[in-house]
């Protein structure tokens, strides 16, 4: 995503502390008490500009989610649409990915979404994609036993890239789409960056990966 | 594929033993004493009308290869393609897939390749399916250690199963195309099957998926 910086960004996520969670070490192994009941917790890692999250949130109230962006100039678009929408089961992490065992014990995260990851296409930036074994084993260490990742992208190199690594990891895939919006999977919720994508004609891939352990 | 009848068709076979080998339980754990060489051995299931196994024979000599086929009136369109080029490292098998180890001792086949099988598309039919698991046990029981399944089909459905199946059986997924011929694979041999429907502008999906054991 290309970025317009926003030097005001930083101070509007810290004004709004109950949305964009500050110091989220706090909340490691307390996340159900911080929401106040017990559903579960899912995440998406690269939230953008929080479209995902937020209709998601809308459609299951039972669940509560949390996306985490690194760049504040574009979670702050998130932290918009969350104060315009209202859902009391969305939450924010400016955060790094590599830095969620610090924020969720082992077993908190019930799924995680990764969703038109950044694709780094370059084999020498492997190590930076979301779906390298070094994040599958962040992923791991915060998710249920069995838990999944559901992905989604219209970048085909990347989406090849992700079912060799998946698989190397020992994860089963399930529910392969390798034409999403023409198949029948019906509960698609679309982000931003897949609704102009698609209508270019682009094909979007998907699939659940539940690790083993 | 359709089929026209040949009541001609088995006789033909019959008739070239040095090609179709009859009684192929004689061979097993003796495929490179009859070969009279110690290439490794690459099996087609399904081979159709013979070319791909017939091309890759010319350009791998150093490669024994075996085309297994069930249909007689089909594989002998292999018979004859095969009489025609003279390859003097390919062979036919007129047998069923699910026989396979009673012809191979474990190891003896270094590669399996499956080419546009059959995608048997109703569900109540996945046991139909060349990828499904009864069928990996099968080409695992003759395969060597970590050997691999080199699959390619234009069938979305298919291949989306298969990554499932291949996943699920604890395989791993390497070199996976989206696209196969707008890849950077450059030593793809096309079936008859796939010049047709590529032709037409379908895409090739494929992948290499290795056993771990």
């Amino acid at each position: 995503m290309r970025l317009r910086n926003k030097p005001w960004a930083k101070d509007k996520l810290a004004e709004h502390s109950n949305i964009v969670i500050h110091n989220p070490e706090q909340y490691k192994g307390q996340w159900n008490k911080y929401f106040g009941n017990d559903y579960p917790i899912y995440i998406e890692v690269g939230t953008g500009k929080g479209r995902f999250v937020t209709e998601m949130a809308k459609q299951y109230p039972d669940v509560n989610f949390i996306g985490v962006e690194l760049q504040p100039s574009v979670i702050v678009g998130a932290l918009d649409l969350i104060l315009e929408e209202q859902p009391p089961n969305v939450r924010l992490l400016n955060q790094n990915a590599e830095d969620l065992p610090h924020f969720f014990d082992k077993g908190e995260v019930s799924r995680v979404y990764l969703n038109f990851s950044d694709p780094w296409p370059k084999n020498r930036h492997e190590k930076r994609r979301l779906t390298y074994e070094s994040f599958l084993a962040v992923f791991q260490s915060i998710l249920q036993e069995k838990g999944e990742i559901h992905f989604k992208t219209d970048n085909q190199g990347l989406f090849e890239y992700s079912l060799h690594s998946f698989s190397k990891y020992g994860m089963i895939l399930n529910n392969v789409s390798l034409d999403l919006h023409n198949s029948d999977f019906e509960s698609n919720v679309m982000t931003e960056y897949e609704e102009k994508f698609s209508n270019k004609g682009n094909r979007i891939y998907r699939c659940e990966a539940a690790f083993q352990s």
